[in-house]
């Protein structure tokens, strides 16, 4: 392949030059940018490898919005502001067509969380795509998985289970309606990344995290973080009525605790500001559910209505679960 | 492959913390990076793919080696301080060795540039590498391609052809002697990032580029972006002493010109700041070749002792060239 359908490629990605603080975006060595005064850079990278997570057959704009909101939920995880992105994009061929959706479904996601592209690579390989987000938060304000204490509480944003949910129904293994087909598809390649709750939460939470390897697996990461244990009753873990409807409790339990790839928030916040959360609730500025509390101890311990059980975390499964 | 065993991987890639500006590293949902007061962030990734972009079978340490180096690049071609870097690693499997060597190159490359690795991912797919760069430039001070104007005159940093040659020794296309071929391995792998160079001309240069393209290409777009023209006088152009050994001088203009991995600086210097120049030359801070002037116009025009040639400038050839 030439290098001139590779440049033909990244005209796709030439976005207006204006977007806040970029000196120089794309078309120099470098991208410039200006991070305001007195805030803090917060950068995260992610890989995603065609065939490994998401299917590589799939409509390239749901491939570009599952991949930079993903990476977004990496800048609520932190209480963090987008600001923007860069974009390495490894494709076998130039194929204009799926570059054109690809580049459609990317745009139409920085534009809702207003962040702007400023750079990358294209290269020509097995399909893969790496974004970095950055964002910015003021110091001391970072939602830290290292933060919590004996004593908090232990929140989570909104339904857990959906992901593992998802790509049970992408992998073939259960047959869904329409309506919950469509439903667990929209939250496959379009998980909604918990930004705006996430910065109410700044100076109210103190540990966060999204839930990308499963609920248990992701406060286990708090807590080793944070060197301290936590308590989950699983009675009290949300499900999605979507969920319910198909798959016994124990199922969906299952998958809310090893599944994966929810993108909502866990966090904690100790009990002297358990009013001004309870008021940002009531004020409909926070939808937060109460699962557990962080304990002395190490790991997670998962109790049903009291009682201690055991649960197989076999990890995150990947769409091909392979090795 | 579990993903225990992507866990092992990422403590090949902790490093001590105390970098400086790194408020948060490795380890949490994102880096924190505290850019230095009044300082712009200069950003650039690169991906390198197996088997386009270095051969698979390649030891690792190398692999690692030039990954970084070739992001270096890209900072000095902006005349930006190295700062921080963030690493997407895809790895077709677990093998703890390949990353010990993999992580030992790239440390010996940090260290030896002062740059800390403050986060990325680790996935598992066809061998590539994602790197992101970070560094800081004053602003205004930073060499853009987009600041050429006609009358400057055209300089490159040191010998270009030696990308070129070391892919046709890699390619096998070319035999030569074992210190012929561990001078065009370690260009190869171990490519000199030009960034003190870099500094010392920023105030000086106006436009500034790295040479991965060929000479003719990367100095094209300085003309594409500063909407000027450019001469080469071929005759003045450094070939590296290895280079004229090897072949004739017209093949070895040929690498020069559209060979490309070369990672010199090409860059322009108006005539109000010769002298500057010329002092820094004789203090030996700044090794320059004078090779040509901008001029009005568009593209690059090549001279031979001052007659046009014209020049088959097939492009940037990828290790694996097919398609």
């Amino acid at each position: 392949m030439a290098v001139g359908e590779f440049e033909l490629i990244e005209r796709y990605f030439r976005q207006e030059a204006g977007a806040l603080g970029v000196a120089m975006g794309v078309g120099d060595d470098c991208a410039l940018l200006n991070v305001p005064e007195g805030q803090q850079l917060a950068v995260s990278m992610d890989t995603l490898v065609g065939g490994i997570h998401f299917p590589k057959n799939a409509d390239p704009e749901l491939i570009a919005e599952r991949a930079l909101r993903v990476n977004l939920s990496d800048l609520a995880a932190m209480g963090a502001e987008p600001m923007w992105f860069t974009l390495g994009l490894t494709l076998p061929n130039a194929n204009s067509q799926w570059v054109k959706g690809f580049s459609q479904g990317l745009f139409r996601v920085a534009n809702e969380y207003n962040i702007a592209l400023v750079g990358g690579d294209t290269t020509r390989g097995h399909l893969s795509i790496t974004i970095q987000v950055h964002g910015t938060v003021e110091p001391g304000r970072a939602l830290m998985r290292g933060n919590a204490s004996v004593g908090d509480e232990v929140f989570v944003t909104g339904p857990v289970g959906n992901g593992a949910a998802a790509l049970a129904v992408i992998k073939q293994e259960l047959e869904v309606g329409k309506s919950a087909f469509n439903y667990f598809m929209d939250h496959y390649y379009r998980p909604q990344p918990q930004l705006q709750q996430a910065k109410t939460l700044c100076g109210i939470a103190e540990a966060a995290i999204d839930i990308s390897d499963g609920l248990v697996a992701d406060l286990g990461h708090i807590c080793e973080q944070s060197v301290v244990g936590a308590t989950l009753h699983l009675e009290r873990v949300p499900l999605s009525e979507p969920v319910t409807k198909l798959v016994p409790f124990e199922k969906g339990i299952q998958w809310a605790l090893s599944g994966g790839d929810d993108y909502q928030l866990c966090f904690t916040v100790p009990p002297s500001r358990m009013s001004q959360l309870e008021a940002l609730v009531d004020q409909k500025r926070l939808q937060v559910h109460h699962i557990g509390e962080i304990t002395r101890g190490k790991g997670v311990t998962c109790l049903y209505n009291g009682e201690e059980v055991s649960i197989n975390t076999e990890g995150y499964q990947h769409f091909d679960s392979k090795g």
